[in-house]
C-alpha cells in the first residue's frame, strides 16, 4: 500500500481534529483508497504550548517554510488561517509541486485568483471542502453532484456565529448586546466579533460558493456586506408574524442581467427549509436549472466537522494525484471561467420589509404611502401597533414587492426626512427563495 | 476532445429528462470533464410511442440486446427499471466491458452484489447516484463527502409519494384513502400505490444506503417493512400536538450489538430538520462520528432531478474511465465490507407511540397502565380525550420510553385483550434523531 506523506501547517482546533481522524479512522481511510497517510512534519507557532492530541513521532517545529520545502511531502494541510503567511506557504508548496489541502476561506476568497492559477501551472490540485460550511460537503455538490445543472442562484446560512445570535433574539425580551456577549461567553463568537456579525466571513464564503456556481472568477471586493448588528428583537417578532424568519444570507443569483452577490440579513418564508436552521447550525440552499432546489444541512465549525472535510478531501487528492488532469476535477468545477457582470447593489432587485416609528399626528399614514406610491412602490402589507410607551407613537411594518435597491434607497431617505417619521427606517431584503 | 458513447435502455421519463440534459447543457459537461457525451443508441419498448424529446439522428431499437452488444458503445445507461430483463442487459453490458450508470433501485437492491461483483471482476464501474433520493448527491455524499466518519445512523424521507400523503394527513378532515386518491389524480401515486404506500421502494433505497453507511452487503431481504396505510388524521394531530411529525422513514442504525434496517412510519420530533421536509421532497439525515448530523434535502423524483443525478455519473465515469483502478471511489464506498448482525425486529429498541380507545367503565386506567407496569415500560406522557361519539368512550395516546420490539409487541397483545379496551391498539415508533 503507497503512503501519502502530509506537512500539516497548523495544529490548532481544526489541526488537531485533522491528526485525530487521521488516527481514530485509519483502517476506514485505507478502504476508501488503497493508500496510508503520514503525517510527517506540523509546523506550529508555539513549540511550547501544551498539547491534546497525540503527536508521537511526528516532527513538531516553528519554522513552516521547513514544510513546505520537504521533498518528501506529497500533500500540505495548511490549516494557520490568515492571508498574508499562508499565502506565501501554500504558494511557495505548490511551487515545489505540492498537493494543498486548505480549510482558508479568506485566502481564496482573496487570493484564490493567485493560488489556483499556480496550481494549475504545477499541475497540482487545490482541495479546499473545509472553507465553506465546515462538515457539509457542498464544495463536492456544487462541483460534481451538481454537475449537470447551471446554477441560477444560491442561498446559505454560512456562519454559525451569526445564525447562533438570530436565533436567540427570538427569545422574548431579547437585545442583540445580550445575546452577542452569551455568545461570547460560550464560545460561539470572538472576543472581537466583527468577522462573523458584520457578515465578512460569510463574504468569503459566498465568494467562493458563488465562483463554483456561475464559474466566474473570485471577487471577494465585489460582494455587498451587511451585517446583524442593527437587527431587533422586534424585527425578529414582526417577521414571525409575517410568516418570515430573519436569516443571515450569503446570497448569489443570475439573472439576465448579471449575477448579484451579497450577504445581508434577509426575511425567508417559514415554509422554506432553510429558515428552519437554527443555532449554530449551517446549510446551503441551491438551485438548478435540472434539479430544481437542493438543501445541504450541518454544522459549520468545529474541529471535528471541519476536519471531516479536510480528511474527505486528502481522500480524493490521494485518488487521483497521479493520474492526468481530466481524471481530476476542475478547482473551480468549470474548465473555463466567464466574467459575468457583477451588479452593483443599486441594480439589484428586492421585496423589503421596512419598520419605523411614526408619530401619532393627523395625516401620518397619507405621508409615508404617498412617499412609496411616489416612487412606485406597492405596499403589499401592512401592520402597526402602539409603541410601548407613552408617546403615543406607532410601529409602522411594511412588506413592499420587489423594487430596485436604488429605487428603495431614494424612498428610504425622503421616508426619513418626514417631520411624521421618526429615527431611521429600518430595511430588511426578502427573498421568497423559490 | 474525447467522444463516450452512450447506450440508452429506456427512453421514458427519466431517459427523456436524460437526453434533455446532454443536449441543453452540452457546454457546461465538457467544460466539466474534457469529453463529448454521443448517445448512440437508445431501446425502447414501443419503436411507434411519440417522444417528446428530440431523438433525431440517434438509432432507436426495440432491441436492447443490440444496445449492450454495440462495441462502440463505452456507457451503457440503464434506465429501464424492472428486475428481470434490467438484471440480464447488465450483465451483458458489464461482461461486454462496458460501464454502467443506472437509476434502478429494485435491481440493485435485489441483485447489487451481483452486478458489483461482475463490475468488479471485469473492471468496470457500476454509478447509481439516480437511484436513491432523485436529484440528490446522497451517493456521492455518503461515499466521499464523508469520506472521514464511521457512519453511526442514518434516516432517511425517501420516497415522496408516502411524504405527500403524509404531508397531506395533516389538513382537518382528511382520511388516508382520499388523500391516496388524490395523490393518484396528481400524478404522485400510482394507480396501484402498494411499491410506494407499503414501503417498499423505501426498502430498496434503505438496503442500498445502508450498504454505503456501514460497508455491509446489500441486503434488501433483511429490511423491515411497514407501510403507511394504518396512519390516520388522528394520528397525525396527536403527533403535533406533542410536538412531533409522523415521517416515513428509512432507518439504518449501528450499535455494539449490530444494525438495524428499517422502514416504519415515525415520530419525529418537530425541532429536528427532516420533520419539516414536506410534501413530495426527499431527505436523508445521517450522524458520522466525526463530523456529527448532516442532511441533504431535494426532490427525489421527476425527469430533471433523476436525470440531473444520471448525468452527474456520467461525468464521474468520464473522468476516470481510463485510469488505474485506486482513482475510482469504490463502488459501495469502501473496499472490503464488513458483514455485521442484522438485528431481528425483536431485538430494535425504540420508544413508542401508542393510541387505543379505552371504554368508559371504572378501573380502566388501572388496566392498562398496570399491563404496561408489568411489562417493565414507562410512560413517559399521556393523552387522554373524549371520543366524537355518544359512546363514552376515550381516545387514549401514550408515549413510552425505550423498549424492545419484543416486549412491546407482548404489552400490545395483552392491550388488545382487555375487555376495557376496544379494537387494535395503534403503535408508532418514536426515532429523536439526535
Amino acid at each position: 500500500m503507497k503512503t501519502i506523506k502530509l506537512g500539516l501547517l497548523g495544529l490548532g482546533t481544526v489541526g488537531g481534529g485533522t491528526l485525530k481522524i487521521l488516527q481514530e479512522n485509519a483502517d476506514i481511510l485505507s478502504q476508501r483508497v488503497p493508500a496510508r497517510f503520514e503525517v510527517k512534519r506540523i509546523a506550529v507557532r508555539d513549540l511550547n504550548k501544551p498539547r491534546t492530541v497525540d503527536t508521537g513521532g511526528i516532527a513538531l517545529t516553528d519554522q513552516p517554510f521547513t514544510v513546505v520545502n520537504d521533498p518528501e511531502i506529497d500533500v500540505v494541510v495548511e490549516l494557520m488561517g490568515g492571508t498574508t503567511l499562508a499565502r506565501e506557504l501554500v504558494l511557495s508548496a505548490i511551487d515545489n509541486g505540492k498537493h494543498i489541502v486548505t480549510a482558508n476561506k479568506a485566502l481564496l476568497a482573496e487570493h484564490g485568483e493567485e493560488v489556483f492559477a499556480a496550481a494549475e501551472r504545477k499541475g497540482v490540485q487545490v482541495a479546499y471542502e473545509a472553507a465553506v460550511a465546515g462538515g457539509i460537503p457542498i464544495i463536492k455538490a456544487l462541483r460534481e453532484g451538481l454537475a449537470a445543472n447551471r446554477i441560477d442562484w444560491l442561498a446559505g446560512i454560512i456562519n454559525g456565529t451569526g445564525n447562533y445570535i438570530l436565533t436567540e433574539l427570538k427569545q422574548p425580551g431579547a437585545d442583540f448586546a445580550t445575546v452577542l456577549k452569551n455568545a461570547q461567553a460560550l464560545g460561539y463568537a470572538e472576543a472581537d466579533p466583527t468577522f462573523d456579525v458584520e457578515g465578512i466571513d460569510a463574504a468569503h464564503k459566498l465568494t467562493i460558493l458563488a465562483s463554483l456556481a456561475f464559474g466566474i472568477p473570485l471577487q471577494f471586493d465585489k460582494v455587498y456586506t451587511e451585517g446583524i448588528s442593527a437587527i431587533s428583537a422586534d424585527d425578529m417578532r414582526f417577521a414571525a408574524m409575517l410568516g418570515y424568519e430573519i436569516k443571515h444570507l450569503g446570497l448569489a443569483k443570475r439573472t439576465d442581467a448579471g449575477v448579484s452577490l451579497r450577504v445581508h440579513p434577509t426575511l425567508v418564508p417559514k415554509s422554506v427549509l432553510l429558515a428552519q436552521v437554527s443555532g449554530v447550525m449551517n446549510a446551503v440552499m441551491t438551485h438548478g436549472d435540472q434539479v430544481g432546489p437542493t438543501l445541504y444541512y450541518g454544522p459549520g465549525a468545529g474541529a471535528g466537522p471541519t476536519a471531516s472535510a479536510v480528511v474527505a478531501d486528502l481522500v480524493d487528492v490521494a485518488r487521483t494525484m497521479d493520474c492526468k488532469a481530466h481524471a481530476q476535477v476542475p478547482m473551480l468545477g468549470l474548465g473555463n471561467r466567464q466574467n459575468l457582470t457583477v451588479l452593483g447593489m443599486d441594480e439589484v432587485r428586492c421585496a423589503c420589509y421596512l419598520r419605523f416609528l411614526a408619530k401619532d399626528v393627523p395625516g401620518v399614514l397619507a405621508k409615508f404611502s404617498g412617499v412609496l406610491a411616489q416612487a412606485g412602490i406597492s405596499v403589499e402589507h401592512m401592520h402597526q401597533e402602539p409603541c410601548d410607551d407613552e408617546s403615543g407613537d406607532a410601529l409602522v411594518v411594511l412588506i413592499t414587492d420587489e423594487v430596485t435597491e436604488a429605487a428603495m434607497n431614494r424612498a428610504i431617505s425622503k421616508l426619513e426626512s418626514l417631520d411624521e417619521i421618526d429615527g431611521a427606517v429600518q430595511r430588511i431584503r426578502i427573498e421568497t427563495l423559490n
